[in-house]
């Protein structure tokens, strides 16, 4: 939309273009992959922003100097990450002021934090966090809510050089809370207003899901869909871009309502929720308690319900059954059902979760059983085999799944697996 | 090394220096991470050459134009990936002959091929199949072995751009198979060889760390050092270059020794080493088996140590105990002692650790009780407060730790620090 009616106006373009500029040896020498361009230039696209370019370059003065220059000519913002770290390979400070002609200046607001955290962490005062307080002049500093390595923006040449920390969770905290209200202070006009909604899904391939939805993505391009796996999940997003706020919601509305239909079976969550949040919050509601024994997944589902604060209301215990003595010993699993059908069997699953139920005197119980690899196949059960069963009041429900996984995305699945069922379960009671 | 006998020398150093290049919306709209760049660049820098800049543009001929100017003044060469597909947004070829000054003539070989390869998948021949057989005039063509795309390589200033499809297993291929013996060519001297290594510490700041080392890395630059934080970890690269192979390895070698001894407390493993394998690799060579009582990790200690395969035959079981009433009837634990010192308290912790250890009948019983918040903070205990304690022959230890993080970091340190404490005394038995 908002290119169209600037089409050839090349200020017009440079103010809605950020470029992103990634600093960091690791990354030219390819041992890491790059985590923050893909999200930052995804954050900025969805608000209406154009990236032009992004551009990685490793940790010497004269790489980020030219990088500057380039980036300077084409873009009216610039977002930078890495090297603001303490130690000497960690130049981005010293270069960007260099590339920018300015000197360097003890910043007193970002010495006395530093000095109060590695106070509160117990950790010893170096030379290296006294050079963390240095910052171009002319420069605005900008807080880390999360870490120890502030940030700082710079105008250069009519280009603002927003310049923060490499640590992913830290930089987009920057991006989101600190980063994106200075730009949009600093775009003449207003990008057009993005709405956006990410559905997160579970249990269909993302090529499937893709089939399903084809027809509902409008060909005009005024809700865009893209497919980000994250395994175990596949999260859908769709953007609608339109310059009218109440336009780019209604068109979002309508395409969300009808793919949010067809997904149906595998749509568990919205946005920021997280499956584990989700049945946090049914558990609560509906005043239930839970207890986990889990023998593949080895301690993962407690560990995922654990993440939620206030947990302990709903979780009474979990159990970690590795040997079949724990299996008899905590959750009364009959050593002749472990003799009969094995440890990685639909009675001993039905079982573990009945007798964790029993065990814990709560609501319900959970349990998984399976072989996660790479070794401990047997004939009929290859790696790979999972049975998940869900005890409640009424009765004991089991799936056996078969994931082709390595050993941790097996257990992965399987949490994920378990967490879906109990999900399930709780949106069926009244 | 090779760097320092030419230092100035311009022409010099670019003759090292590969650029890389890759093109794509899906890209600079972050919806697609880049999968090329990291392991082309992974792959050229172990083999001694530069990567200076990675640059990653949109689909239109500006933005590849700008890119190819500022590509050819730094680099010897630049690999290019992406957008030469059958596609109207496929532009590259186009592009990268409007850059480049040339025309674009079809090429016989690249038509035949395509016929042929259309024919044989059955697939209908449409004119943009047509478009493929296109490249800029005194190009030369590199034969795509697993898909339709050819590539080319180009001269432009004294620069050699080698222009190849987008798809990984396509881009990687021909990446191994022609680019890099067609760079071999242009590079007039041989490329240094690569020794590195990767020390994982844990327990001290980054910062401190840097202090105690620096004086061990030589200022010639044969051996650099690079900080990586991985929370909760640091991990310390050493990399040595040297024209020859025995040179470079000699010097990471007396270099590292000397690193090593002096982290040696926080230092628990090398390369693709975890804590979680070491730990296990112990337990197994002296033969002694483990069981886990968990309140504030919640499981994820249980769950790290079934990662490693073959877990099973030193982790007997794993407990959560998130309840006062678990604690007293899986682990034990007196309710008078729960009533006076509370239930994260040193007295609870170590009759955790006593408690699952008499339970599963093992050698080692690790438990941890803690207050991961949000909530929790009680006068004296505020949020991030843990006891970790350790039960076995020779008695228990309790570690008091306090961790100034969000909830889910609260979780990772203080399993992290449980499984150093079960390093340290495996390590310390005869």
């Amino acid at each position: 939309m908002i290119f169209r009616h600037r089409a050839g106006n090349r200020i017009g373009k440079r103010t809605l273009n950020i470029g992103i500029l990634t600093i960091g040896d690791e990354l030219t020498n390819g041992r890491i992959r790059d985590a923050n361009a893909p999200w930052i230039a995804a954050r900025l696209y969805r608000m209406g922003w154009n990236i032009p370019v992004i551009m990685t370059v490793g940790d010497t003065a004269e790489a980020i100097g030219r990088a500057i220059d380039s980036l300077s000519s084409q873009c009216r913002a610039v977002i930078v990450t890495g090297g603001l770290g303490p130690t000497p390979d960690d130049i981005t400070v010293e270069a960007v002021a260099k590339a920018c002609g300015r000197r360097l200046i003890r910043n007193d607001l970002v010495l006395a934090s530093l000095r109060e955290r590695t106070e509160a962490c117990g950790y010893r005062w170096t030379e290296g966090h006294r050079r963390q307080a240095l910052i171009p002049e002319g420069a605005d500093v900008i807080p880390n809510p999360v870490g120890s390595a502030w940030g700082f923006s710079l105008n250069h040449r009519g280009c603002l050089f927003i310049v923060l920390p490499g640590v992913p969770e830290e930089a987009e905290r920057m991006v989101a809370d600190q980063a994106i209200p200075l730009l949009k202070r600093i775009t003449p006009v207003s990008p057009a207003f993005v709405a956006s909604r990410t559905l997160k899904c579970f249990g269909m391939p993302e090529s499937e899901m893709e089939e399903r939805i084809r027809g509902l993505i409008p060909e005009n391009g005024e809700v865009l869909a893209g497919f980000y796996p994250r395994f175990p999940e596949v999260h859908l997003v769709l953007t609608a871009r339109h310059p009218r706020k109440a336009e780019a919601e209604e068109n979002l509305r309508r395409v969300e309502t009808a793919v949010s239909e067809i997904l149906n079976p595998c749509l568990f969550g919205r946005d920021e929720e997280t499956l584990e949040g989700i049945v946090g919050s049914l558990l609560t509601r509906k005043a239930l308690t839970l207890a986990v024994a889990e023998s593949c997944t080895g301690g993962l589902i407690a560990d995922r319900l654990t993440d939620v604060p206030g947990s302990s209301l709903y979780l009474e215990r979990g159990a970690v059954t590795y040997s079949n003595a724990s299996k008899t010993a905590l959750l009364d699993v009959p050593e002749a059902i472990l003799a009969e059908f094995g440890a990685v069997s639909e009675p001993t699953a039905r079982r573990m979760a009945e007798g964790i139920r029993n065990a814990a005197g709560v609501d319900l119980g959970l349990s998984t059983t399976g072989i996660a690899g790479p070794t401990g196949a047997v004939p009929g059960k290859p790696v790979g085999t999972v049975y998940i069963a869900l005890a409640s009041a009424s009765g004991t429900i089991c799936r056996h799944c078969l994931f082709h996984r390595d050993r941790r995305k097996v257990k992965v699945a399987a949490a994920h697996t378990a967490l879906m069922m109990l999900r399930e379960h709780l949106l069926s009671l009244p």
